[in-house]
């Protein structure tokens, strides 16, 4: 069986703009992807001559190597330009390093900004395939595709994840994890519940929320745990860590009442004792290493989806 | 028909050193890069095994893109010294860096230093090649051949350039481009002249000079604007921006005068409002893009002259 | 004929748990690589598919790009992972790091750190290979491995090192070299002389040790200068380092007295003057350069060794 791959679009800005159906498509590409890699050489020539761009204006080293790791894996060339390098330090504005770059030849930008909204900015401006590895609090579509693919592979589902009751606990505000993986999760039809306290939820939004995370814990099929900043305590919207914790985080009591099919789940990277205040190795259902993992093969299937021609099985992706 | 490829030499300094045959030599391998260029695959195993080593002393995103990318289309290996992560922070000289990574097998270094002649020295020391690639206000020869390539590919030239009517403007004393760049055109035949103030010239130059921007626009085949850098206001050697835009700058009156074949230039990135105080997408001669994109080709042909073993043809690279 | 290799141990700690048999594999294996990197296309598909992840908490150039030459030359892809770039910024732990990339896919770590005993740690986090490229004042294995393989081969030795007087002079106590270095000479069964001022020894050492340099320069084979780090004066172990040349530094005087086969070595980077007074380009035994060039075949040599599969010979690689 291979990918329906009809209608790809030229960029991958968001999980809502991608929908229901480009979600799926990449899902199915990732498995192609993640047979490629358990094989010895886990190399494909798919991307050979294609050359992609990381334009990083926060640190990101995680997501920037996993970019790039999946882009090699295709025996695509990478490039990487980091902001502290750059001759933006002469004024150079962002709309001519883009400009630029694209007059080189780059086929795709992966793009991190501390400014909602610029990967759609410079989507316009080039005619490279634009990805947004996120941007400001809005938005991480790689990210919510993993998480999907994660849920999907772990759970055995080979299709869509309708019926799954999903809780996102912790700062969903300023998060663009909680924004691109609860949209992801919603999308393919789970039942998602947003935990949180009310000083760190946005005005407006789509799913049911609560305050009391003990009132949903037995009943989930995922429990997905957000990175709680240090910065929030700074800034007062959360009284102290401590308290954080005890009313929001995986404590020892909370993961005992946990059922054991639960997956647990992070973004990374955990603040251990915040968030999760047990060791994680030690919970049957977290597969947090595996969405890293999974990273790899859902960032292939876009990168494959943008900038791939034909199907999967010609260039030596089968399952 | 294959580029004649006799006699190249082991590194590349300046323009004037390339001489005029050499120049005519590297355009035409440029003509076979810019095919493979436009092929989907854009890549060819012509430096497959060669590794080319850029050292930068100054940040130059741009340019160190642009060798880094035409060395990968030919399939050589890459590596990146920047002068931050070094352990000249240990007081290594460059001698001893130079030493170090030919030592290990480098065939190429990729070279930008604030000192005028460093190209020169490091060719002394290394049995490598060397490609300045910008010393100080002294010579970037890569530029000048991308510009010189540019002129010919945008007129529809084959041969030189001579009769051609080009004005350079701006900055010429600190400038390192409008040395390389008005070498080049000379080289070619073309009959350049300087407009600068009296405040931005060098003691001795080989070309006409004038002051009056307006006396020459009119009947120009190419009008070169050089970056005019901030740090001259602070010296006094200009009045104020807005005082050298009205001067020198390429404002809309000046663009209404401009014949419609003339073409506009610039090495980038541009001061916007400054040099060029109207938007270059509305010139009909502003190649300032393709100068960028030709850079690969001509970057590709000075790395193949400098590295490849015989005949482009023989390497999948053909028109 | 081709390399014996059974049992590679998956990673490289130190050159102690390498053992005699384990080092003399390795130097065989370098002699392939070695013969590979005369070749005119260095390049072997031997690690193809394979990915090299170099984490560095300390700069050094120059062991990095040997270890990324060495890897790319067997077609290995190569990330970088520079502590200054990463989100232990933060607060990102280095368990965490180590796991994340684990969970990427990478075959090896390349690993560079502060502390001494972190590699040991991190080989415990990651079912990846890892290679120690120094940790602390402790073991750096690879300079312990080329320093061996050029006294070897500088010597036309084929098997072991058997009765040769080697001095290794100068900060024995705080250098990670010293101690591999010597450990892989006396595991080949040389004869190591420690020479050193007392404040700059460790308090525990297997060699003998005189602050006599002049009483053993004339019987050397080998004599390796250690590089004198200026923060030793600061730290008053050292009077100055006038009187640290005059005593262990190679003056023109004690180069008179070398016998004309003895070599004379050096980490790098030199710090001319103190160490060595003296041209290194006009001791005939100086085989600097050489440990440079070596240091990449026998990085090739460690990263098949220890992620390749098979014969040498099988994969493209025999003298």
């Amino acid at each position: 069986m291979t990918a329906s791959h009809d209608r790809p679009s030229r960029s991958l800005l968001s999980v809502d703009e991608l929908g229901t159906d480009g979600i799926l498509r990449v899902l199915e590409l990732a498995d192609h992807m993640a047979e490629v890699n358990r094989r010895s050489n886990p190399k494909v020539p798919a991307l050979r001559g294609k050359t992609v761009c990381s334009v990083f204006f926060e640190d990101s080293t995680r997501t920037r190597l996993s970019f790039e790791t999946a882009a090699k894996r295709l025996s695509a060339d990478t490039m990487t330009f980091s902001v502290s390098q750059s001759s933006l330090n002469k004024g150079e504005s962002l709309r001519d390093t883009i400009d630029t770059i694209s007059a080189m030849g780059v086929d795709a930008f992966v793009i991190r900004h501390a400014s909602s909204g610029t990967p759609w900015q410079v989507d316009q401006w080039t005619t490279a395939s634009v990805v947004n590895a996120g941007d400001g609090w809005h938005s991480h579509p790689t990210q919510g595709l993993l998480d999907a693919y994660t849920v999907r592979t772990s759970l055995g589902r080979t299709d869509r994840l309708d019926g799954l009751r999903i809780a996102i606990v912790g700062d969903i505000k300023h998060s663009r994890v909680a924004r691109s993986t609860s949209a992801a999760f919603r999308l393919l039809g789970a039942d998602v519940t947003l935990v949180a306290p009310r000083t760190l939820l946005p005005p407006v939004v789509e799913e049911p929320v609560t305050e009391d995370l003990d009132g949903v814990i037995e009943d989930l099929d995922v429990l997905y745990l957000l990175r709680m900043q240090n910065e929030r305590m700074n800034e007062a919207l959360v009284p102290s860590l401590r308290e954080y914790t005890s009313r929001f985080g995986l404590t020892p009591e909370r993961a005992a009442r946990l059922a054991p099919q639960t997956l647990v789940m992070h973004p990374g990277p955990i603040n251990r004792g915040v968030e999760i205040a047990v060791d994680p190795a030690e919970l049957p259902g977290a597969v947090i290493t595996q969405q890293v993992t999974n990273g790899i093969a859902v960032r292939m299937a876009v990168l494959f989806d943008l900038l791939g021609s034909g199907e999967p099985s010609t260039e030596g992706i089968s399952r």
